[in-house]
């Protein structure tokens, strides 16, 4: 049998009960023959309880420094899950980030996996053993620590698949798969048997909070085949694998399914004068900012001046607020900004050779009085942002006009 | 000014406010000029939270993975520090036992330093930066971190020293120095103002807890001064430095101090058959069960059988009986153990050129009606065995008939 990856976050090893659950996983996966690697996450609250200390003893830590104290969390993930390991008698060792041979670039706190030199891994492996990577950490030219940033323990387990060649990669997280909706809010919602890349990429953007979209991307990039998981569970889970894209027209019209984020917010510049390099003026200062910004929407200039708006998470209000109203006066304009705003996104690669799924998105909102303040689409998706209150209703709504609810199997 | 190296223990930086008065006392040195190389242990009861942790998850942990865990200790504490100075505008650069060239061999959980390639410590002190070392832990010839055992962080800081040739190493410490017997057994107890490493290694040794003999003798190996001081004042503490050995027969009949230790356990394996290789037969089976023995006694042989007795921690009392009973049994002869007893030595190289210190150490607990159950001496000093009911009453009385307290400050 091949190499099988597995990831548990931190609310799967938060306790030594925990841990001794993972290790029984572990161990039954192990004794049907696979060559595992695994790779954890920090133990439940252990980061913000690290971050809480450096507040404590600093008004702004240093990025370096942030990164050297919060890659002991994993570190010692790992050495307590090797020995709960060995108590049921199977041989494993755990690894740091740099032991895994794992090399990181970019800038402290938000590394990027440059390179997996596995030499390590792979002689624990044939010895027969476990390997347990310390996830979320590399090492960078200086022989320093750095952690990955956001999605960064998706982000090693995968990396790691791709490097060894793995089977499989498994993520095993609290719920048991990927929904066609979420299904806090839409009971009726299913779990998605198997869903493409490119679809699971989208709907982790578009606020799938269950894997990181740099993850499922990095997948998509090495045909990593990824299952998500239930820790606490047997259930199947979802898997997520290469869209067969060559029988894309053949496919039939249908959707994955529907996801939001509540967590939007939008800046409007208003009659501003419009030219070459307009949208850069604007966009430049908020990307060296560390702005996160998501739909964008210009209307069409009239008189020689537009509107251009755009979205962001509530974490970067004030400050794009800030930025764009500075841009919107150089322009001639003026700066006008909304919160409580949440997105709904429809995704399917079958929406590819049906452009109808957006007109019936409307349809089904404006039917239901839902103001549609925003819309974005590409080629697998339609996302529409409208008031926050109004997120789960519509989500609800979609999620029976399309059908989601008794739509078959579908393959990818 | 040269290089100094200053050493915290895990109670100087148990808390954030304890982790800036530290960033406080080395903003001071590093402004009045000196390079300084610092090592910190874990905060305060870390060690014993994670070593709680794996006794959960594990019957019997495996050391590899304990030293995995604990070192993590360290590097939370050396990060936390490096963000401290940040703030007070020092320049400072945290690094883990391994980034800062600590290279051990021999056991995991009791590594022993091999080398030290101090490039990047000297690359960070040239840039007129602190740099922050992990104690307690360095990196095998494998890749793998092992921590050094007991006296660990001590001994990083004097190796730290000896490798760098820094002009002197400070041990802050919760006590301001070393004292001619534990003040708060003797009221009128000195701090000693200088003491020569071997009679420091003697006092450490024989049960004053300031500082690892290990330490000590690594200090004297290399001519390192020490300075041990207190992190919470600013007396100016206890330096341990190189006996004048050429003047020794010229020194005052003076002695160093009493120290005092309450865990001793004894074991008398009596009416043996001697001869050849007996010594060897008793204590090879001890010594390969990782029992540390003390004091041992042999009596004369008395128609080719003698009594040999030793001495043992409570830790190793249940250990050590059962091993001696085996031997004793092949050897014709019986084990007895005594627990609950003490020990109390005399320490200092005057008493080299004076034989009658041992005399009046034992007219001094006779006279008071102590009854003395073991005796060893050695060049620098004499210990009796008494029993643990007695050993506070004894310092007191040694301390007065020795009139250390009237004593003039002394040279080494």
């Amino acid at each position: 049998m091949g190499i099988v990856v597995q990831k548990y976050g931190g609310s799967s090893v938060a306790t030594a009960e925990h841990i001794k659950a993972v290790a029984e996983r572990i161990k039954k996966a192990h004794d049907a023959g696979s060559s595992l690697v695994v790779t954890v996450s920090a133990m439940g609250k252990t980061t913000d309880r690290l971050l809480r200390l450096a507040g404590e003893v600093s008004r702004e830590p240093s990025p370096r420094e942030i990164d050297q104290l919060l890659s002991t969390g994993e570190l010692q993930s790992v050495a307590l899950l090797a020995m709960a390991l060995h108590d049921r008698g199977v041989a494993a060792t755990s690894l740091t980030g740099p032991q895994a041979g794992m090399k990181t670039t970019g800038r402290y706190g938000s590394g990027v996996i440059s390179e997996i030199r596995p030499d390590r891994l792979r002689g624990l492996l044939d010895e027969g053993q476990v390997a347990i990577v310390a996830g979320f950490q590399g090492e960078n030219a200086l022989g320093d620590i750095m952690t990955l940033g956001r999605g960064g323990s998706d982000t090693t387990a995968v990396a790691l698949a791709a490097a060894l060649g793995a089977e499989r990669c498994e993520i095993y997280t609290d719920v048991d798969g990927i929904y066609t909706a979420d299904p806090r809010v839409v009971p009726g919602a299913r779990r998605i048997p198997i869903i493409s890349s490119e679809e699971m990429a989208e709907m982790a953007w578009r606020g799938a909070k269950v894997m990181h979209p740099r993850a499922v991307e990095l997948g998509a990039l090495y045909g990593v085949e990824i299952h998500v998981r239930s820790s606490f569970s047997e259930e199947p889970g979802t898997i997520i694998r290469e869209g067969k894209k060559m029988e894309r027209l053949e496919t039939r019209e249908t959707l994955a399914g529907i996801v939001h984020d509540l967590d939007v917010s939008r800046i409007t510049l208003s009659g501003i004068r419009t030219g070459p390099g307009t949208m850069s003026r604007i966009f430049t200062p908020l990307a060296e900012g560390g702005v996160s910004v998501d739909v964008i929407v210009e209307s069409a200039p009239k008189e020689g001046a537009s509107d251009v708006a755009f979205t962001v998470g509530r974490g970067d209000y004030e400050k794009a607020l800030k930025l764009a109203g500075e841009v919107a006066g150089s322009l001639g304009g003026e700066v006008e900004g909304e919160e409580d705003l949440g997105k709904i996104s429809a995704v399917g690669t079958g929406m590819l050779n049906r452009p109808g799924y957006a007109a019936r998105m409307f349809a089904s909102l404006g039917k239901a009085g839902i103001p549609i303040r925003m819309v974005s689409t590409s080629e697998i998706q339609v996302t529409c942002v409208v008031p926050a209150g109004r997120v789960e209703e519509a989500v609800r709504i979609l999620h029976e006009d399309f059908e989601l609810e008794e739509m078959e199997e579908r393959d990818v």
